[in-house]
């Protein structure tokens, strides 16, 4: 059986050089990995979240190696990291990332994208523009996320949105709504985040008196339950709030105001990678290789969560 | 000047003999009630619940006695309970239940209707058709705010829809939900109120499990934080839970399956009085006489207030 380098975490962090190649099933594609995020998700995982085992990771650029399909091999791609089963009624509505017995990449039963190689669904395989470097498109994953809002929601240049939390996820929210022409305002507490994520007409403050009147949507992105009684302070009766948050946090809220007011409060996971890839096409000054805060070799794969860990960056990524 | 009975708050609660009659400004009537009904909203204010002081009541049924367009003067008739400005852009926009200015009816800073008389701009009245009995009439303020679900959320007999918590307001949510052809259960845990709520094809149940596959809709009128959780845990992804518990609990709850399942959250409060109304003329079936726990007359309001905060009724009536 051939073997590959792979971080692997079975209750330890490892970067190992003797993980197994893995199969793919009939349908899947076996993709040799560029380059890989890591993301807040795959720390929470080190915590225990979801009791994964196995290879880390989800968010990859990389092209495919073998697949049945054999007018893949070789295209350059990302993939959506839901393998879903394709027949129940929420895949027949191409909803598969709600999929009741889907696994996912490097979160749920099935080995993440640090590692040589992975093996997806070729349905969730979206191939890569040539105009759209590596290091754009593997922020694929994030960037769809971001989107998802927009599908969720009508959002027009008449809106007034505020995004809380200056993290990656909050300024890629910033960033995706403030291609809809809307009057966005970005808060959060770094000032050198917030300079990052400077872009076009997106207004960026450390206060949340700075924005003014209440606005349309509030996008909780800040990671903390503190972050939803800010958004229902500053969200207009009737307003909707985005809730991007998904910290197992059990702190006490008072959810009272979400009555008064008659506010609707979206959850909002993961979203389309067509969408992702659409606005990396039609706005190619979005600045994503800002959000790269480092760059290491998967062979130091170790000292790179260390500083996604403890560095508070934005984006680490890993070459493979 | 002249005196009148009145249910009064002052940090105490008692029922006055001197209490001035109101006076009526331009646009506004003056109303003899005939029938108010005690509120959970009622029993939150004697424990401070908006600070409120004055005359206690909001839910009613009267005829206006005085009014400047004498049209109105005999006519029996219920009243919206938000008195609003009627010129910013939440009144032009037909919210003024939102209107950032707006006082309220025996809740905020307007003398309420547990007295001879209340007044209220002409503007909240609606006539009460003759062929419906004070004993209906009296509930239009609390089935309008189980009206308001139907505002916020289109709902069919295509959809399961599940009403969590047997009081009052989730057995009226309970009732309006039923009449849309939807496939509606109730979940309560107290036998008597469950076999009060059985009307048409509703079904009355008392475990969570008894709902069977996750619904499309999930009502949470329990009144308490806990409710929500065993909300999210019954929502299908992508579905709507309706927020009606306006209880200002501070209790820790964890949110993430809003998240991670993509729920929308609707807070929910009044409703529109004329939905109420015509719920009542085209559903005369509608049992709403059989939530009356208890008369008293208006003199004996602290007997019934008494009975209200201990007795665990479904809803007590004050005869003026």
């Amino acid at each position: 059986m051939n073997r590959m380098r792979a971080v692997v975490f079975d209750g330890e962090l490892a970067v190992r050089e003797d993980y197994p190649v893995p199969d793919y099933p009939p349908g899947w594609a076996r993709i040799r990995v560029i380059t890989a995020g890591i993301c807040q998700t795959d720390l929470e995982i080190l915590k225990g979240y979801m009791g994964f085992r196995g290879v880390l990771g989800h968010e990859f650029v990389g092209r495919v190696e073998a697949c049945g399909d054999t007018s893949w091999i070789g295209k350059r791609v990302v993939g959506d990291i839901n393998a879903a089963c394709g027949t129940c009624e929420w895949c027949a509505a191409g909803l598969g990332r709600h999929c009741p017995s889907r696994t996912t990449l490097g979160i749920d039963r099935l080995d993440g994208c640090m590692a040589d190689f992975c093996v997806l669904p070729v349905r969730n395989l979206r191939e890569v523009p040539a105009a759209i470097p590596d290091t754009k498109a593997v922020f694929t994953e994030p960037l769809a996320a971001a989107c998802e809002i927009l599908e969720q929601l009508t959002i027009d240049p008449s809106h007034r949105v505020a995004v809380l939390g200056d993290g990656r996820l909050g300024i890629l929210c910033a960033w995706v709504l403030t291609t809809t022409g809307a009057d966005v305002t970005l808060v959060g507490h770094h000032a050198d985040k917030l300079s990052t994520a400077a872009w076009r007409q997106l207004r960026c403050v450390t206060r949340l008196d700075d924005i003014g009147e209440r606005v349309d949507v509030v996008v909780d992105a800040t990671g903390s339950i503190g972050g939803l009684t800010e958004a229902m302070q500053i969200c207009r009766p009737r307003g909707t709030i985005v809730l991007k948050s998904t910290v197992a946090s059990k702190d006490p809220i008072n959810l009272a105001p979400l009555v008064i007011d008659e506010i609707t409060l979206l959850g909002s996971r993961c979203g389309q990678f067509a969408d992702a890839l659409a606005i990396m096409e039609t706005c190619p000054d979005v600045p994503l290789e800002r959000l790269i805060s480092a760059r290491f070799p998967i062979e130091e794969a170790l000292t790179a969560f260390n500083e996604a860990l403890y560095g508070k960056p934005l984006k680490i990524i890993l070459d493979v």
